[in-house]
């Protein structure tokens, strides 16, 4: 048997254990699922004869070591910042390691360790990061292949609510992390390219300059860019792009009442709030407006935010009981960020039965023989429920596949590695297609922002 | 002889070295003034008999040591970062010291050491922070000696130019470091009080917040919030406050013209624009707008900021050239906010001609036998040239004051010190007047924020 080690048994891992499960058997598997809570480990495991879940704090190094020495192969689902400490024991004992996050300098460091000891860390392998790098890469090779030279490239990709369980006017719930929705877009501008002009978004207009999608049978869409564009052209190998940009989908009308909350401060992490605890969602709209003792907070934040009486975004905010001077923040010292996501958490959390949604899509310009084209590819993936989310399914399969592959000699370049070369991405995206994750190509006439005709 | 140690002869030493000079028979005074650069340390004191300049690198710690071994009280005039090596010298070499800075945690963590070796730190006695706290607590104590109690404090400095140098549609000039005007409200929201609720104003609508003020032969002024109004309440002992604001006073229409540069991220000091160098004003400009083919920078620029054809802030932007084709930015690897302070200082520098203006402005609310009173305070200093500016008056006077006092024995209690007790501020408040530096009072009633009849 071959073990591997999954550390981590949140929201992401359903797809991912159960992929493993499957192919236990015909590939001799045995896989130990490590968490510092086992409930939902055993959850996801059942009574499966090839797997057990065993207690695993990842800052008790003990605990941890004699994990990681016990398994051929490590996959790290915790929040990005505790890989490091699981990648340090896979360099001194020598264990290959699958994690679906970003690379970080702290990872990148280990780079010369990990070739050193042949071993293979392949990272940024879950969604997005992961199917993004891999449905691009297939792309962009392919028209490198022919002699084409890619001159734009935008990739657009969204956690949202199903179509069937989208129910609400914002058209969205949370279906990952709530606090990394309220702050997204804080802690720098947006950088990208447009016709060889870099451009720059600050974040008080970040939300008031989307970019508008279609995608068929599930209709219109908006993205709000990502912080940074730029280092994609580098990891891409995109010299001469002209046009390099990356968003996040929202449903049409998101960003612009979004930005209401942005513009009076309510994002804003970085302080605490005077008497937090005590305050009704009333009095917390009300410290981003200016005192009267006359005029209503419902007044005062139309007249601030310039909102007309007729305009629908109010029924977005009336519809989060903003205004409400019944329901109390209940949190000590809390941070504006903190109690917009609890006012947010009320309204946007998933019920049992809703579904979640990812949604990406690629534009891809080139030239090829003096001419220009353009591919656009879109894939939709749907959850089954709330356990099987589409997150999960597009996290964790990837994620597990590259585990498998590393395992039988499939992938075998070592060192610090993301998904970007076809040993990698083919066989990885082949498969995917088998569990309905497919892009749909489009030729359509190249675009770009040169119409010949404005 | 006593002798007095200035270290820094920039803008603002030229009064603090006038009025010790002119002391300096009377009261027995040596002056040496020591700088990096002695060119203009030597224009100041000129020929006169009882100062000398010295080459003084404060990062040198032989040089500096000497340097206040032989004095018997040091000033420091430097940048506020560059006073702590100076202050551990002091405590080390048992001398007092005189700043016109804020005290941050470093020199407060000196304030035993200091009281040990009965030393007198005196800071924030500049024009604001030093005439500000002097003048307000002079009127808070009276208010307080007579039984009544403070229940509303604002408080509004601004360095401007004088009316007679007042050429441009911004109504603006740097009189003072442009850097700390151009990222000015950054790194925090506002916080203050109004009628005992907590506000909080962000980066972004800070320019939009104004308060609007008269000064009776000066005409109207606006003004914005600083960033932490509330730390006042414990300094100035304002238990039962309701209302404490303090900001930044400048004329009329100015914030809101700002408030573009902020809304594009012009004023943004975190990163750097690529190929800056390279760069028209235009092409500045046309890095926070999106990619057009065909429209215009001016039009985008309208359009994003929804700018009406016939408003005056257009003007504005017109005054600056900041639309131009053939003005290059030629700053290497520079931030938006160091290119948007080089295009302002084409046009708001002073002139050789021009002069200053300094402006302050208190409003006192209390309550008195069951009454609620109110008291406007309002102060204007005009500069005389461009060496002795309102700013180096304002600034300088206080702090020489301050040094000579401690030197006589009229200041004695030891540690670090900011003047809010009376045995600072009343004879310095009295002497000042002799310079032309007063406050004019009314008795205004009480409007607070909560009128009677709205």
């Amino acid at each position: 048997m071959r073990n591997i080690l999954i550390i981590g048994s949140g929201k992401s891992s359903s797809y991912l254990i159960k992929y493993l499960l499957n192919k236990s058997h015909d590939e001799n598997l045995h896989i130990t699922v490590g968490d510092i809570n086992i409930i939902n480990a055993n959850k996801l495991i059942g009574k499966h004869e090839n797997a057990n879940a065993i207690k695993l704090d990842v800052f008790d190094k003990n605990s941890r070591e004699s994990a990681i020495k016990n398994a051929d192969l490590v996959i790290s689902m915790l929040p990005a910042r505790f890989h490091i400490e699981v990648a340090k024991d896979c360099i001194t004992c020598g264990k290959n390691m699958v994690t679906a996050s970003y690379v970080n300098d702290e990872m990148q460091a280990l780079d010369k360790q990990a070739k050193n000891k042949g071993l293979v860390f392949m990272n940024e392998i879950g969604v997005d990061p992961g199917i993004d790098h891999m449905s691009a890469m297939q792309v962009i090779d392919r028209i490198r292949d022919k002699g084409g030279e890619i001159i734009l490239f935008e990739s657009f990709t969204g956690g949202l609510v199903a179509p069937e369980s989208d129910t609400n006017l914002w058209n969205y719930k949370f279906t990952w992390n709530p606090r990394n929705v309220v702050v997204a877009g804080q802690g720098g501008p947006a950088k990208f390219l447009q016709e060889n002009a870099y451009k720059y978004i600050p974040y008080n207009r970040l939300f008031r300059r989307t970019e508008f999608l279609n995608i068929e049978g599930y209709g219109n869409f908006e993205a709000y860019a990502n912080r940074d564009s730029l280092k994609y052209q580098s990891v891409y190998g995109l010299n001469n792009i002209k046009t390099l940009y990356r968003g996040t989908i929202r449903r049409v009308g998101f960003s612009r009442a979004w930005n209401l909350f942005v513009a009076l401060g309510m994002t804003d992490d970085s302080y605490s709030i005077e008497d937090s605890e005590n305050m009704s969602y009333r009095d917390f709209v009300n410290s981003f407006l200016p005192y009267s003792s006359s005029d209503s907070v419902e007044l005062k934040f139309r007249h601030t935010l310039k909102i007309d009486q007729d305009d629908i975004i109010w029924d977005k905010l009336l519809e989060l009981d903003l205004f409400s001077r019944t329901k109390r923040v209940e949190l000590q010292n809390a941070t504006p960020a903190e109690i917009l996501q609890k006012i947010l958490m009320d309204s946007w959390s998933l019920d049992e039965s809703d579904k979640d949604m990812i949604v990406m899509y690629h534009k891809f310009g080139y030239e090829l023989n003096g001419e220009k084209h353009q591919i656009d590819a879109t894939m939709v993936t749907l959850g089954e429920d709330q356990t099987y989310t589409a997150m999960a399914k597009t996290v964790g399969l990837p994620v597990a596949m590259a585990a498998l592959a590393i395992l039988n000699g499939k992938i075998i370049t070592p060192g610090v590695q993301i998904p970007i070369n076809k040993e990698v991405y083919n066989p990885i995206l082949k498969e995917l297609e088998g569990y309905g994750i497919t892009f749909k190509e489009t030729e359509v006439p190249y675009f770009g922002y040169n119409p010949i005709n404005v």
